[in-house]
């Protein structure tokens, strides 16, 4: 199907007002109810949530979704890796479906948007669809994903990436936590021993869409509710292990130090400083710092910390990823520590696919919405289904450009404006 | 009693040959079996202790301590701070005792002679005397502090502070890793609501003594058995928290972050350079540090960290602590964080008492023992005890000056002779 046929199957619907819309207070409803699983003791839907893949939060989520899926008269089924899916059948069988979703798993103190958002609006598309009576002639699938964002084993996309068959060798055998991730599949219902069956076939789908917060500032600075992304920043992730040697930190003169914490904060500074220092969009992140023996009377013997690199061009963070290895062999030296940084893990990013793009951009012109075009500088589960298939992403405005933090917000109104515009774009696609 | 008093009495013990001796294996022993009390599991004697005040382990170390001096024919109580006292009486009870002693607590991934050694030779002084029936004419008493470290909870001394009526109103109502500190005392069989009576009043023993490695590493250099202490650095202990805002990693671009852990990072730095750049035995460290969310795809929105610095001028941390602080307003506003530094505590340093010192160079030339006199890095209960009475303090060297450290070690012909050491200085302090 071309974007001329997609355009063409959408004028079923010939004026905005008339246009089928999703239920907005009942997605409302959804978010605030999800939210209750991971919110902080005492807290409220403000609080933000902390619902790291494979924890009890999680798995309560997850069951809290799939008994929202039956009570739409929906049959969801965990695939081998653990992601939840679940079909509406179309009239044309022989046709491969419309996929779409997102991912309910967290951040520490995350928001209450991020892949909540997405997930919840695709269960309410089918809702929709069911209520109104409107059957499509290719079948609807909605997902979602397990561990998208990776705080657990350090390694995100995990189920998006079983789907397209890109999991690491004996990735299910790391530990995390003291649980080997052979364990964490299992108890969300996945099945471990059969994780190759979560692979899909290239072409099963007839396009990936998904709604999610922009995450960045900026489609709410600009005043426009829908944004159309372009493509997905590649992920660089390194690990950096300082060896210093821990002593008595009253006794141990100054010039006779090996802190480790003195390194990493060298190193810290320097990532900082080599990704600002040319112009781009490019980001760098030291997110994840932990200290050993970490006591205030004993000089650091070991830091661990992460080293994040994203941008559009892979070729870019590959050259940062290199610059600041230089510079800490400099920094070993200069501190008489030891420096070694493996990786990187790439997360490799990915183009929208323009005749879904431009589904996007009629459904919004439909609801009489602006758009406009951006890249994503998040990671999303969308980056492995451009692997299989057909591919775009709907964002949605991030109030003041918060995000993985318990403030982070949008707008009622504009939730219900993405989940419209997913509705119209499955549609057509579907048509 | 004078200096010259003191030498006049040791004179009993005519030549190094006929003086009594400890006996060094059962030193040796008691120091090994102590150390299975917060090894790591599955390690050796060589893998150091994990025995921070208040743990399980510690209360394990404590018990084992007991037993031993009950084994030795004393009657140990434990005061209400959660001290350990032991009393061998004097021919003339109506003068006051002489007080020696030191601590069992560890760092984290410390080693097996830091406040061990001190408070096993006590032990193993009591048990000599009793074995050779050498009586005193001053009643002998042993100590084993509470909380020396002060890891747990972060205020070292508990023990020998409560002794020198200096705890902090409210400081039994901190709380660490969940416990109350009231809690904590409890559980180690003190009695937090009497905790005023475990002050010592002023001259209530004739002179305090504690034996204990140097943690560094003047004495190993210079191949001298026994150090001198002339006096004990004063410390300060700040608090440092750095309030940034948690965000997407990636969507979040580097001009509009306020990275808490990068500027807790040019703070680091700025402590180590702040502290190098004059002349000068200070010394400054930032051993402990923690970062929240600390994950890798989240800007970090919050960092703590300690800041510590020790010199025996007190007037020279003070001055240094101020020019961190001034360096730190300007890495918070080039940050766009918030910088907030809580402190000093101190911890008021101490000189050895002349006569003290006298009684150990004396007992080391019996022995044949050459001395150095060296100012202690470390805070010790000391310190404390300084505050009370005459206080004087025997180093023995460490092994590569290392210490809080699983590869802390003394030689075990230094720890005997340290030991025999405390043996004279105490016979000299008690006729």
């Amino acid at each position: 199907m071309t974007r001329r046929s997609f355009l063409a199957s959408a004028a079923v619907f010939a004026a905005p007002s008339t246009a089928p819309r999703i239920n907005s207070d009942r997605l409302r409803r959804d978010i605030e109810d999800l939210s209750a699983f991971g919110r902080p003791h005492g807290g409220t839907f403000l609080d933000g949530v902390s619902r790291v893949a494979f924890s009890d939060a999680d798995l309560a989520g997850r069951r809290f979704f799939i008994r929202r899926m039956q009570q739409a008269g929906l049959e969801p089924r965990i695939d081998p890796a653990g992601n939840i899916l679940a079909r509406r059948q179309g009239s044309a069988q022989a046709l491969s479906p419309v996929l779409f979703g997102s991912h309910i798993d967290s951040v520490p103190s995350g928001g209450n948007f991020d892949g909540d958002l997405g997930s919840l609006a695709s269960l309410e598309v089918l809702r929709t669809l069911e209520e109104r009576r409107i059957s499509t002639a290719r079948s609807l699938e909605i997902v979602v994903w397990a561990n998208e964002e990776g705080v657990a084993y350090n390694a995100g996309l995990f189920g998006s990436r079983a789907a397209a068959g890109r999991l690491m060798d004996a990735e299910l055998e790391q530990v995390w936590n003291g649980v080997r991730k052979h364990d964490a599949v299992r108890k969300i219902g996945g099945d471990p021993d059969r994780i190759a069956q979560a692979r899909r076939p290239a072409e099963s789908f007839r396009g990936y869409l998904e709604l999610h917060i922009e995450q960045g500032g900026t489609l709410e600075k600009a005043g426009i509710p829908i944004g159309i992304v372009d493509g997905i920043v590649s992920i660089d992730r390194y690990e950096a292990v300082i060896r210093g040697f821990a002593n008595h930190a009253g006794t141990t003169p100054m010039a006779e130090r090996q802190d480790a914490l003195v390194a990493a904060a060298h190193l810290t500074v320097a990532v900082n400083q080599i990704v600002r220092r040319e112009p781009g969009r490019q980001v760098g992140t030291v997110g994840h710092l932990s200290v050993e023996p970490n006591a205030q009377n004993v000089i650091p013997g070991l830091v661990r910390h992460t080293i994040e690199l994203r941008d559009l061009s892979s070729a870019k963070i590959t050259r940062l990823g290199g610059e600041i290895r230089a510079r800490a062999a400099q920094i070993a030296a200069a501190t008489r520590t030891e420096i070694v940084i493996t990786g990187p893990k790439r997360n490799e990013g990915a183009s929208a696919t323009p005749e879904v793009q431009a589904a996007i951009e009629a459904a919004s012109g439909r609801l009489g919405f602006k758009t406009r075009h951006l890249p994503s500088g998040a990671g999303h589960d969308a980056q492995m289904m451009a692997t299989l298939g057909p591919m775009g992403m709907i964002f949605v405005p991030s109030i003041g450009g918060i995000s993985h933090a318990p403030q982070e917000r949008t707008s009622w109104e504009d939730c219900a404006r993405g989940a419209d515009v997913l509705l119209h774009a499955v549609l057509a696609m579907a048509a």
